[in-house]
């Protein structure tokens, strides 16, 4: 997705980074948390910008997704919503 | 964030876009999912492209942040790891 694959960095990402995490460990490490009422937020650049999350969905029966859907609902959706009207 | 206020949207987006979830709401929801050993991957563009998470992390003692780090890893370290074997 970042045009240069893994395996031809010049230096190896540490492990922990790429591995991901399961279900199980992701529960286990929020249960370590003292204030559970903390908003959580998602972020893809490594905590600069954060989201939070609309909705926890499994797909292909494979795979947990946390998903902020707010940019489709800012653009597309205002769109889809205005030919409704029109519509009417 | 995405240029346009909420408050400025013809549409006005549906709650549960915007309105985040907590640490006890996160575990909630998480604990449902009958096969615990799937992989957690989040998304900010609605489902459509998903990461990893890197690391669980508390910010400020106000936010729990789910941070996926492999962008940074990918540009800016490899600079820095450059740099420390010229060094050497």
């Amino acid at each position: 997705a970042l045009g240069i694959k893994m395996k031809d960095l010049r230096h190896p990402i540490p492990n922990w980074v790429t591995a991901g995490k399961t279900v199980r460990q992701l529960i286990e490490e929020l249960q370590t948390f003292e204030n559970l009422d903390m908003p959580v937020r998602i972020s893809l650049d490594g905590g600069e910008t954060h989201q939070g999350i609309s909705l926890v969905m499994k797909r292909d029966n494979s795979l947990c997704l946390l998903v902020n859907s707010e940019a489709y609902y800012r653009t597309e959706w205002q769109a889809f919503k205005g030919s409704q009207s029109r519509d009417a």
